[in-house]
C-alpha cells in the first residue's frame, strides 16, 4: 500500500502545474491542496481494482490522479467559510485560511478541470470509445446525481435526524459515488473485461463507500483532532446526522463490519486478482485514522 | 442568430437535470444559473464554427451546450461574495443572492462537471479518439492554464495598471481560452478537417476573444446598469484595470474594430462557409449590450 501511496505522491506532483509557471499562486496554492497528504484511498481502491483486469501502473497513475484531483477539490470548497468553515486539513491550515477565500474556489475548479484534462489527454484504454465511457464514469460521479448532489442533501439535512435508508441515500452519493468510480476506472483501465466481474467491483465498490462512511462517523465520533488530522467532532457539533447519531455507536461499528463481509463476499469468487481489494476492505474498516 | 439562441435554450434546458430530480434545490439552482440569459456567445461561434466542417446541430448542440455550462458555471463561482461580489447578472438576482453561497459554490461545481458528461456521453465525432481530444479542448481550456488561470490574475492585478500586453495576457486566459475552445470545439464536431482551416479559425477565435473583452469593457465604461443586466462600472470602482483604464476610450473603440478586422481577415479564404463566423465578428464587436 506504501508503494501506491508513493508512487501516486509522485505522480500527482509530475502531473500537477509546475509552481513557477502562471499564475504561479494559483498553481502553487493547487499543489498545497493535492500533495503531501491524505490516505490516497480511491487512488488505492483503483489500482487494486486494475489488478483485477491486469492494468499497467502507468494507466493507473493517471485514472488514479483524476479521481484523487476530484476528490482534493472536494475537500477545498467543503471546507470553505460558505460549506463547512474549518480551518484544519490533513494537519495543515485549510486553502481558504493559508491562501485566500478566492483562490480557495480557483483551486477547486482548477482541480475539477485537470482531473478531465488527465483523463482525456493520456490513453487509458486500447479502445478511445471506452475511456469516453471513463471520462462519463468520472463526471456522473463528481456532479449533481453524485458528489456534488451529496454535499447538498449533507447541506439540506443539517439539524434534521435522517433515518437509516435516508443517510445512506446521502453518503451513496457524497463519497460512495467518486469511491465507486475510483473501482470502476481502475477496473477499465485493464483490457480484460469482463459484466461478471464489473458488476461484482460495482458491488464491492457500493459496500466500501458505504463501509468508509460509517468508519468515519465512528472516528469522528471518538477520535482527537490531532490523530484525525481535521477537525474532530465537527458533524456533531454541526448538528449534521451521522450514523453514530442516527443509530448509536456500537450499531455503526457493527454496521461498518456487515458492509466489509459484504464487501469481501462480492469479490470472493475473483481469487487472487482481488487480493488487493479485499485487504483495502479490511484496511477502510479497520482503521484507526 | 435568434434560432441557434432559442434552440440552445430548448437544449440547455432538455440537458440540466429536470428540476423535480433529488437534489430537488441544486438542480433548480443549476437550471437559474443557466437558463433564461445571455447572449450564448460561445453556443454561436460554436454554431458558427461548424458550418465550416459541415457539422450537423445535433452535435453542435451537445459542444455549444458544454461550453456554455463551463461559461455559467464561471459566472457563478465570480459573482460570489470572495470573487466579485455582484448581486445582479442578466438582470437577475446572482445564484448566492437567489439562494446562497454553499448551493452557488456547489452549484458551479455541478455545471462544470455536467459539461464533462455531456461531452463524453453524446456522440461528437465519428472517431472517438477526436472526441476525446475535444474533451481535453474543453478542460485545457477551463482549467489552471485557461479559464481559471485568467480569473486568478484578474483578482491578482485589482489595484495595478496594466500595460497592453499584460492585459491582452489576462484576456487571452480569462475568456479568451473559452472563446477558442467554442470555435475548436463546433469545427471538430464535423467530418471534414484541414489543419491549414484550423488554424484560421485558431487565429480567429483568438482576435474574437480579445475584441469581445475590449467591447465589454468599453461598454462596461460608459453603458447603464439596466442596459447591461449587469452592475456598470464595476471594473473601474474596484480598480480592476481595463482596455479603457490602460489605453483611454477612443483607442478601446480602435483596437476593438483593428481585431475585427484581424478576425475577418483570418476566415477571408473560407468564403461563404464562414459567413456566420464573419457575422458574430460583427456582432461581438457592433452590439450595444
Amino acid at each position: 500500500m506504501g508503494s501506491v501511496q508513493a508512487r501516486m505522491e509522485a505522480a500527482l506532483s509530475r502531473l500537477l502545474p509546475a509552481p513557477q509557471v502562471a499564475p504561479a499562486k494559483l498553481h502553487e496554492a493547487m499543489r498545497y491542496a493535492a500533495l503531501e497528504g491524505g490516505k490516497r484511498v480511491r487512488p488505492l481502491l483503483a489500482f487494486a481494482a486494475g489488478e483485477v483486469t491486469g492494468a499497467s501502473r502507468e494507466r493507473l497513475e493517471i485514472a488514479g490522479a483524476a479521481v484523487e484531483l476530484i476528490h482534493a477539490y472536494s475537500l477545498v470548497h467543503d471546507d470553505m467559510p460558505c460549506m463547512d468553515d474549518d480551518v484544519l486539513r490533513r494537519g495543515k491550515p485549510t486553502v481558504h485560511v493559508e491562501y485566500d477565500q478566492a483562490t480557495a474556489l480557483l483551486v477547486g475548479d482548477a482541480l475539477q478541470s485537470l482531473a478531465f484534462q488527465l483523463i482525456s489527454e493520456h490513453e487509458l484504454s486500447d479502445d478511445p470509445a471506452r475511456q469516453l465511457e471513463m471520462v462519463r464514469t468520472l463526471a456522473l460521479a463528481a456532479g449533481s446525481r453524485g458528489m456534488a448532489g451529496g454535499q447538498q442533501i449533507d447541506l439540506d439535512s443539517t439539524g434534521k435526524a435522517l433515518n437509516l435508508p435516508e443517510l445512506e441515500f446521502m453518503h451513496i452519493h457524497k463519497t460512495g459515488a467518486l469511491i465507486r468510480a475510483a473501482v470502476l476506472l481502475g477496473f477499465s483501465c485493464g483490457e480484460s473485461h469482463s459484466d461478471t466481474d464489473k458488476a461484482r467491483l460495482d458491488r464491492y465498490a457500493k459496500a466500501v463507500g458505504l463501509a468508509f462512511q460509517v468508519v468515519d462517523d465512528v472516528l469522528d465520533s471518538d477520535a482527537s483532532t490531532a490523530t484525525l488530522g481535521k477537525t474532530a467532532g465537527k458533524d456533531a457539533k454541526q448538528g449534521k446526522p451521522t450514523y453514530v447519531s442516527a443509530i448509536g455507536l456500537p450499531a455503526a461499528r457493527r454496521l461498518a463490519d456487515e458492509l466489509r463481509q459484504e464487501a469481501q463476499a462480492a469479490i470472493a469468487e475473483l481469487g487472487t486478482r482481488a487480493t488487493r481489494l479485499a485487504e483495502l476492505a479490511d484496511f477502510i474498516v479497520l482503521r484507526k485514522f
